[in-house]
């Protein structure tokens, strides 16, 4: 594609040397993306769940959805494979400044994420605060402490400091979390 | 709700007494309903994949997607965790009573399962002839090695017969491919 010299050159300023604008969802696929193709883990995000109300069959190929709803998600957004471990997260976004509030997250994702860690999987929860471009990685298991240890409906920012982990912006893979998996789960290997 | 009683009736013994006409998403669905309460194993259907290319907000909960296309599934349908292992499977129905086309699946699914296996995940296909109503569990390592050796662009009944396992209808679990998995994976226990 052709671009005016300027718009091409901005573009790409922006693409490599600033994330902001890039929501934490397009930065999880990209990670996601480069981590099937240099075989480190298996993991895909799943599709939004729809009810479908109305199709139009016009041919089997062009069938064409002309009513549908978006349903509440029974389970967490992201899950996979890594190093032979079942693997599942839920991935949330906050203009907040100070704290995530609880209500982001349905309490069957929690129930969820509990039920991962008790079959012997890896679950957790990646939060980015937008407007800090701050992103953290705060396991299931603290998840469920705070939640269970306090009646206030929002996690502090202070909490994913201190028992969360910082995931720092890079160029390849975009969003580096296994290697939080890694520390918590394999000891830093 | 009321139904006439001879209608509620016949409801009735075919659900109790007779499996055609279920469809094997459907059978699924409530098997993997019964393990997740009975606490066996998390696996869930995934979402149908689409590309929503328009959508009506009236209100944040009324939204109305009002133009959406199908699109091609990267991975398989069903992913989950049991005994502590990630496990990955595809489910397809047939008319046919001879063969399964593989046609019925896409490479990329098959690409994904060989993929599973490589990670120390289970990957395996779940085949039912209706016509027939015979439900097969066939591990991803035999679904591979007949891909790999055979030019032909189905795979026999027979080959189902010998290199897979049979999976009878029952009460609950609907279709107990656990059972399965339990023979190939855990040594039968």
């Amino acid at each position: 594609m052709n671009y005016p010299a300027g718009v091409k050159k901005t573009k790409c300023n922006m693409v490599q040397y600033s994330n902001r604008g890039m929501s934490l969802e397009h930065d999880l696929n990209e990670t996601n993306e480069f981590y099937r193709i240099s075989n480190r883990a298996i993991i895909y995000k799943k599709p939004t769940p729809i009810t479908i109300v109305k199709v139009d069959y016009k041919s089997r190929i062009d069938a064409v959805i002309k009513e549908a709803y978006f349903k509440t998600p029974s389970t967490t957004d992201y899950n996979g494979i890594y190093k032979e471990k079942y693997l599942d997260f839920e991935a949330k976004e906050t203009k907040n400044k100070t704290f995530f509030p609880l209500a982001n997250i349905h309490s069957h994702q929690i129930e969820h994420l509990k039920k991962i860690r008790e079959h012997g999987g890896i679950g957790f929860l990646i939060v980015r605060f937008s407007t800090l471009n701050l992103t953290y990685f705060l396991d299931s298991s603290k998840l469920v402490e705070f939640i269970e240890t306090n009646t206030r409906k929002s996690i502090p920012l202070q909490y994913f400091e201190d028992y969360g982990y910082r995931i720092f912006d890079n160029y390849n893979p975009r969003l580096d979390y296994l290697a939080v998996v890694d520390i918590i789960y394999f000891g830093g290997k």
